[in-house]
C-alpha cells in the first residue's frame, strides 16, 4: 500500500527495520542528523503527502534528544502534508514521572503526551506503560500493546519444571499476576519495608519459593538495584534458581556490573530499548516486539483506510 | 517585593546571578538535576504560589537538555500555583529554522513556541532573535531585547578614528545600518555570490573600507566560517584593522580555532550564552546583557503587579 509510510528516527533503528521487514515494506527515506551546534536537522526525502506515517522512535537515552527528535519529525511530517501522523513509541520516557508525589514537582509524563499533541501526532502506539494511567493523559487514541505474551512464551519454551512468578514490589503485582496465568504457576511478592526510619529496608518474602525457580518481572530495569536484589533475597531463601525478565532494558549506570555480579541466571529483555554494545552481556537474551508492532501497525493503518472510505 | 521570583536552569548560571543581584533579589531555590538514565529531574525548593515568576534559561549548547529542562520547570511552575510563568531566553535556539526553504523541512523555531505555550508559559523575553518574525509565532507577549547599544557603547569608549561598520551578509544590513547610526559612522556590506553553481563564491564588497577601521556586527556566530572570511576579505581589500562583535556566541565547531587564525582584532559578544572555559580566549570580550534583562523583568513585573490591582 503506497499509503503506508514507515519513517525510523535515530533512537532505535534494527527494530524500525525489523518492523518494516515484518510488514513488508521499505522504511521511508531521511536524513535526521544534527547542525554544528547540537540543534536536529531533519530531512524527509520522500512525498508523504496523503498517506498514514508511522513514525518508530523509543524516547530512551539520550531521551530529550530523542524526544526532539520525534517533536521536530511530527512537525515536518505535518507541514509535508501526511493524512496521519501515527506515532510508535515502544519505550515511553518520563513515564516514571506520571504523579505529583511531592509538592511543586512537575508530572513529565503528561507534559510529554501534551507535547506530541502539540506537535501534530494523531495517535500513539506504545508498550507496556510503567502506569497504565498514562493513556489518560492523551487526547488522542493511543493503542497500548503488552509484552507479557513474549516473555512468557520464552519460558514455556524452556520447560522450566516447579517455577514461581515474582514481583520484586508491591507495584508490580498485577504483572506478575498476568504472566503467571500464562505459565499456569504461582505468584510471590518481595516485601521491602523500612522498619524506622534511617534503618536498613527488610526483604521479606511472601509467598513460597523454596526450591523453586523464580522469575523476577519488572516493567523497567534502570539501575537494577531492586531486581537484583530481589534476586539476592530469593536465593536466600532457598530459591533453586533466579531468573528475570522485563520489558524495558533501561539499563543505566550500575546495572550492567549489577546483573553479571548479581544470582540472576538469566534476563530476558524485549528490543523495545536497543541495547548499546557494551550492555550486550550473555547473561541478557533480547526478544523482539517487532511482529507486535507490525501487527498493530496493520491493524491501525487498516482502520485508517476505512475511516477514509467513509469521509 | 516578596512576589517576584527569580529562577535560574542549568544553561547560564552566572548570567542569572547577575540578573537577580541587579534587580536586588536572591535565585530562587530548585535544583535541576538528571535521573541516572539521563532524564531531567526538577526540584523547586520554596513556595511560588501566587508569585510572577521568572525562569532564566537560554536554549544554547545542549539545546535539547536546555529547552526540555525549561519546558519541565514550566510544567512544575504551573503545578505549583505560579500566578505567572515569564521565560527570559536570552539565546532562543531553533531561531535559524524558521521557514520551509526546502520541501518537508520543519519550522522548528514555531515548535519551540508552541511547545513554551503548551507547557504554560505566559510571556517570554527574548534579545536579538535571528528574524524578528518569530514574535509572530506566539499568541502570548513576548519582549524584544536589542543588544546593539551595548555593542555599540563598548565601541564608542575605545574611541576608534575613521570608522565603517560592516554586515558580513545582506540578511544583517538592517543590524549594521542601527550599528552605525549610534556611531555616527558609514556601512559597508560583504557581498557574497556565487557565479556559476560549483565554482567558489566570489567576496564582493559594497561600500568604502579602504584605510578604515573596520567593524563587522552579526546576529550569532556559530562556526564563524562566515564572520572569518569576511574578515580577510575586508584586511585584503586594504581595511587598516578588523573588530567583529554579534549578540549571541554560538561557536560550536571550529570557531574557536578560525576566530583565533583569522585577522579579527577583537571579538566582541554578549553573554546571552554562557561561554565554557575552553572559548575563553583573548581575542574574546565579554559584555554583560544582566543590567538590559534585569530592566526588563522589573517593567513586566511592574506591569504584572499594576494587572492584578484591576483583577
Ligand atoms: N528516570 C527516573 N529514574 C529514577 N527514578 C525516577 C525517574 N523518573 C521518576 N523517578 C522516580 O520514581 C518514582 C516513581 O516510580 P514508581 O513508584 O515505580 O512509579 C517517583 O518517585 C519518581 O520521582
Ligand atoms: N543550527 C543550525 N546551524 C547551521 N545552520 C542552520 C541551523 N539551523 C538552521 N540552519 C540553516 O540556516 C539557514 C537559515 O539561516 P539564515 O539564512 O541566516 O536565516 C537555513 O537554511 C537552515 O537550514
Amino acid at each position: 500500500d503506497p499509503n503506508l509510510k514507515v519513517f525510523s528516527l535515530n533512537s532505535n533503528f534494527d527494530l524500525a527495520q525489523e518492523i518494516a521487514a515484518a510488514i513488508g515494506v521499505e522504511l521511508g527515506k531521511c536524513s535526521v542528523t544534527s547542525f554544528s551546534d547540537g540543534e536536529v536537522q531533519i530531512n524527509i526525502e520522500e512525498s508523504i503527502r496523503g498517506c498514514d506515517v508511522f513514525v518508530i522512535q523509543s524516547t530512551s537515552q539520550p531521551v530529550n534528544e530523542n524526544l526532539m527528535e520525534l517533536l521536530i519529525m511530527i512537525d515536518a511530517l505535518k507541514r509535508a502534508s501526511a493524512k496521519t501522523i501515527n506515532i510508535v513509541m515502544p519505550y515511553y520516557g518520563y513515564a516514571r514521572q506520571d504523579r505529583k508525589a511531592r509538592a511543586r514537582e512537575p508530572i513529565t509524563a503528561k507534559l510529554v503526551a501534551n507535547l506530541l499533541e502539540t506537535a501534530g501526532a494523531h495517535r500513539v502506539i506504545t508498550l507496556d506503560l510503567h502506569a497504565p494511567q498514562i493513556q489518560g493523559f492523551f487526547d488522542i487514541l493511543i493503542d497500548h500493546l503488552v509484552a507479557v505474551p513474549i516473555l512468557a512464551d520464552f519460558f514455556k519454551e524452556k520447560d522450566l519444571s516447579d517455577i514461581v512468578i515474582v514481583s520484586p514490589d508491591h507495584g508490580g503485582v498485577t504483572r506478575a499476576r498476568k504472566m503467571a496465568d500464562r505459565l499456569k504457576a504461582p505468584i510471590a511478592i518481595i516485601d521491602k519495608r523500612r522498619p524506622r526510619p534511617n534503618v536498613a529496608e527488610v526483604m521479606n518474602i511472601i509467598g513460597n519459593i523454596e526450591g523453586k525457580t523464580a522469575i523476577l518481572i519488572d516493567d523497567i530495569i534502570d539501575t537494577a538495584g531492586t531486581i537484583t536484589l530481589a534476586a539476592n533475597a530469593l536465593v536466600e531463601n532457598g530459591a533453586k534458581a533466579v531468573y528475570a525478565c522485563c520489558t524495558h532494558p533501561v539499563l543505566s549506570g550500575p546495572a550492567i556490573e549489577r546483573i553479571q555480579n548479581s544470582t540472576i541466571k538469566e534476563l530476558v529483555v524485549t528490543n523495545s530499548i536497543a541495547l548499546s554494545e557494551d550492555k550486550k552481556i550473555d547473561k541478557i537474551v533480547g526478544l523482539s516486539v517487532a511482529p507486535l508492532i507490525a501487527e498493530a501497525i496493520i491493524r491501525v493503518h487498516e482502520e485508517q483506510s476505512v475511516s477514509t472510505l467513509f469521509d
